[in-house]
């Protein structure tokens, strides 16, 4: 456990989601498009942690479905890891359930699974490993 | 804006709210009681980046309230801030709703401001004003 990769936000409109944290002094950095997640995310460098706000691509997407169903809000929190495939494992055998049984590519070429909120109290968690040698704000 | 403070999450209970965040490693730091807001908070340190676990003194609270309406999950979204009266008037003028018009105790000596979710796309936003001098996780 690396600490909080980020927390993901749903909009649904990535400069109309982005507008409040402007205001509040934080910065935007890159937007990327994930299709694997069916979303386009843009991320937010707070000064000390990143936000990425996630817009859906589709309305049959998760992030769509979930905007539909409990509006916009906070929709994830991410745990930073070494080894992805390794605290997927660890967390299972610990009694949490995956959604992914195997990780799968996430943003800027980092593998990444998710861990089902029903196991978590209600938190949706995403364990990341960056690309190797990826740096991050 | 200094960074993210940390990420609040509500649970109905600390000892088995903070159990899957141990599973991943995640370590507790502190308890503290805020009987201003109406919680008792139990930090957790995942190395990069704090965790608040937020557990209701009672049903008729803010946090008792969530959990009723939304289930456990996702709570909040705390800022830090130099100055946190500064930071509200700030973020006011920019638009944003204030559910504080004044700042309030907070957790360790801090100052605290709320921002209503209405005008944040959904998120609740807290702005932190740590007490002068305090070191934190």
């Amino acid at each position: 456990m690396l600490g909080i990769d980020h927390v993901g936000i749903a909009v649904p409109d990535l400069d109309a989601g982005q507008a409040p944290y402007a205001a509040l002094g934080v910065r935007s950095v890159e937007d990327e498009e994930v299709p694997d997640q069916g979303v386009r995310v843009r991320l937010l460098d707070t000064g000390a942690g990143t936000i990425e706000l996630l817009a859906p691509l589709a309305a049959d997407t998760p992030v769509g479905r979930f905007l539909a169903s409990r509006g916009p809000g906070l929709h994830h929190l991410a745990f930073r890891v070494a080894d992805v495939r390794h605290a997927l494992e660890a967390a299972v055998s610990s009694g949490l359930r995956p959604i992914d049984v195997v990780p799968r590519p996430g943003r800027a070429g980092s593998r990444v699974a998710f861990l089902h909120p029903r196991s978590v109290g209600g938190v949706l968690i995403e364990l990341v490993e960056p690309a190797s040698g990826a740096v991050r704000p």
